[in-house]
């Protein structure tokens, strides 16, 4: 394969950010494409080309393959990175890549389809003698034979969508009498998400810990893992907190499922960056729970404990490439946590929120990163995920990773919308994060909004300042031209941390 | 000693932040100092206590050791942090603390005195064996005795002040008829600076290397390196861009030097962080150049490739503990560039630049941090140092770091005043630096303001998004209030990276 000369990467947000910092470093052209409303992001800041793809709906933009194909065609990109979500795990489009003789930085369509739908991917690990959690391999032909099924492996039991992924058409069930209800629920929604309403059944853990492990693979049959994370703080199936390493697992735990991980990417000739997760039980128990194809939001944590850059990783294998690293080179070097910080009210279950950013100040420091995908001056809509940015410190142990997140979260300034990070403040400080001993249940059993501390705290530091030096100003409105502009949009109170304190969520 | 539990930070700026944050860190309350026109800066908004000291000059604010000594009072500080510059030298200020029953975070003042004066640190040095460069180890008596020792060792030579530091008094003399009026000129020189006109005389060495050596010391009688920093990039005696570990060295010197180094330190008690630093030539000699008896300002590249947390280790030596680390803890991990981010004009001789900062955006992501001391909307003036903030970046490699340094510096905004970031590109882009093999003539022999870069690459830039989403824009004047202002401050411009590009220095 020749060497990749520009790469489109068919993403917004802090991903497209990620993947043209990396191409930029390699000295590879990048183009960013974009919707009418993500003008002037700084994904498109950032790369070298820039191609609108139409309006705003993803449907119509970051999903449409035709366009960005074309986009690709029109700006001589030889390579194309999904980056997660949008195409990223569509077995479709890779294939589209390949009909027109561009790289598509990932695993085959092959591989991608072999692990995209979960019944199939079950099949395979069963197989290859990769544990699967008690339950049907198969989706069930009708709910007599899933009751069946839940009967024998012992409620509680949970009702997974085939074709699913990211929580949906899923439904755990304590008991007999909601079985029947719950697989009717689960069904239909794995219908209007996938289009498909297969499920089965599978024995629910208990205190179940989900510990995931990177995979990188070249096209000369080398399987690497790059060890294990952690991302047990969920909320409804969705990460909001990770870690590397996770600190559930001793040696033995680690090396048995870096094993059981690097054998399940072979058994489908993976190629390029993914990820196979597992759950894990209080018993140390694990199991099989699925394989992304993709980059992952969580990469970083990985990069930082292991020193390198999974992006860099992914072009190379592309090219086709020998991997330049071998097993015995990658080692676990101190600690890393990601905290995502996500536009939406931990005070309000969590519920979506929008707004103009008329702050929006990065943390930095020793041990300090931040992946961000948009800055002040530019609006939150409802169109897209709502990541705003990724949190991720270092340390050399797990103590002062938490520490350095704590004082991040402190300093991380937005304002403009409600988002996680008194929550993330929250678990930093929490007890039984603290202690590593949390599990799934973690949001469920111990959040509670009330006892967010972060205004607390903050307006004691705001009082202490006040005595000092605190001036009070008046803002004015500024009249302005131009998309994504707010006409309230100013950021003139930068001298009052007062100011920002008190109307940070 | 009992624990530190409130530190006192006699600085300003991105040190006066570094130290906050790591105190932050480990739960140590912090006092900001601040004149007048700081009063909103960075260092006082993360502080939890600001204490005002007076008028922006620094002998009316900085520099005054009763009034510091006062706020530590009124506050209850317990310990005193100096940063670097300032009081942080002065062991007047290091006995005065004591005085006061506060923890001075730095050596003892006798160390202070010990290698203050340059005159006395080359005695002691010699009386332990460390190598010097051929010259005078004491002051000089007259002109006639010094243009004896300038025969003797042979030209060039260095005239050095014996109070000196930070290149004043210092000048090289090339042949006999220029001798006379140059130590003149640095004897009224050193007589202005330091109020001391004593010099001495150097051999100037050829192909000179600035190495220099990390240490950390307990009150236990640990002494311990970090590794090396080279930081031959110079300007006027002053470091512009450092990396470690230094490209020049082998195992067998890093060793050797490094032995050399830790004798040093023990040779004056050391207890605290310090930097010993040395020059090395091109036959490979290396000398004894000074010992800065405080945390440098280009610590951070030791951070990165080591691990460690020299605050934390400064404020846990100063807790009277024991080192938590033995020599053999400590190794090198990747390489680590730090280039100094200052308000200078890289195309006027770096004249001092200022002005009001409507934009200051950080750049960020793998291997990226940054240590800055103001923000957006406040003001550049000619008070103080004109370090605006250090940008760090780490790599598995050299060429990982310089490839991330490049990046993060096309990707760093700042609008307002002119800066040496041009100047940084140009070296990240320069084959001598790039291949290792430069010494500190480095910016005299290569550096032509014609061949900055930057500029021209950023229009290639904007002019490709031009094509494709620019969107002119008009921006009006916003009426504000309040200190540290300026009636044209507007941030709006984010959504067009044509217009700060342009606008950038």
């Amino acid at each position: 394969m020749p060497e990749i000369k520009k790469v489109l990467i068919a993403n917004r947000g802090e991903i497209a950010v990620r993947v043209i910092r990396s191409c930029r470093q390699l000295g590879i052209k990048t183009v960013a494409v974009y919707s009418e409303v993500d003008a002037g992001m700084p994904h498109v800041q950032l790369a070298d080309e820039g191609v609108c793809l139409g309006e705003a709906a993803s449907s119509k933009s970051y999903l449409v393959m035709e366009k960005i194909l074309e986009a690709a065609r029109v700006t001589g990109a030889d390579a194309i990175h999904p980056g997660y979500g949008f195409l990223s795990e569509n077995s479709v489009f890779a294939q589209k890549c390949k009909e027109n003789d561009i790289i598509f930085i990932g695993p085959t369509p092959e591989a991608i389809e072999a692990m995209g739908d979960k019944t199939k991917a079950r099949e395979l690990m069963e197989a290859n003698k990769v544990p699967l959690p008690p339950g049907t391999a198969t989706a069930l032909k009708d709910i007599a034979e899933a009751e069946m099924v839940a009967a024998q492996i012992g409620y509680p039991v949970m009702i997974k969508a085939a074709a699913g992924g990211g929580g949906k058409g899923m439904r755990i069930v304590y008991k007999k009498e909601d079985f029947a209800s719950s697989i009717r629920t689960a069904k239909s929604e794995a219908m209007s998400a996938f289009g498909d309403d297969r499920v089965y059944v599978e024995k629910y853990l208990e205190n179940p810990r989900h510990i995931e492990f990177q995979i990188i693979a070249d096209t000369h049959g080398n399987v690497l893992h790059l060890f294990d994370r952690e991302c047990s703080v969920q909320r409804r199936h969705q990460k909001v907190v990770e870690e590397a390493p996770s600190p559930f697992l001793d040696d033995d735990m680690r090396a048995a499922m870096a094993e059981v991980a690097v054998k399940a990417a072979q058994s489908c000739g993976y190629v390029g960056a993914g990820t196979v997760e597992f759950l894990a039980d209080k018993h140390r128990n694990f199991y099989f729970l699925e394989m992304n194809t993709r980059l992952q939001v969580e990469h970083p944590v990985t990069e930082f404990i292991t020193g390198l850059d999974l992006v860099a990783l992914q072009l190379l294998v592309a090219e086709g490439k020998k991997l330049p690293i071998k097993q015995q080179d990658v080692t676990i070097t101190g600690h890393s946590i990601e905290c995502r910080i996500c536009a939406e009210d931990p005070e309000e279950n969590f519920m979506p929120s929008t707004g103009y950013l008329k702050r929006f100040k990065l943390p930095s420091g020793p041990g300090v990163r931040v992946d961000a995908g948009i800055e002040a001056g530019q609006t939150v809509t409802i169109n897209y995920d709502p990541l705003l940015a990724k949190l991720v410190t270092y340390g050399k142990d797990r103590d002062e990773a938490i520490r350095r997140m704590r004082v991040a979260l402190e300093e991380f300034q937005i304002d403009g919308c409600k988002t996680t990070i008194p929550f993330c403040h929250f678990t930093m400080l929490h007890p039984v994060f603290n202690s590593g001993t949390y599990d799934t249940h973690f949001i469920g059993s111990y959040y509670k909004p009330a006892e967010l501390r972060m205004n607390e705290d903050v307006s004691h530091l705001a009082a202490a300042l006040l005595h000092e030096h605190f001036v009070p100003e008046v803002h004015s409105a500024v009249p302005m031209n131009g998309k994504n502009k707010d006409p309230e949009f100013d950021e003139m109170a930068h001298a009052s941390s007062l100011w920002w304190r008190n109307r940070r969520s």
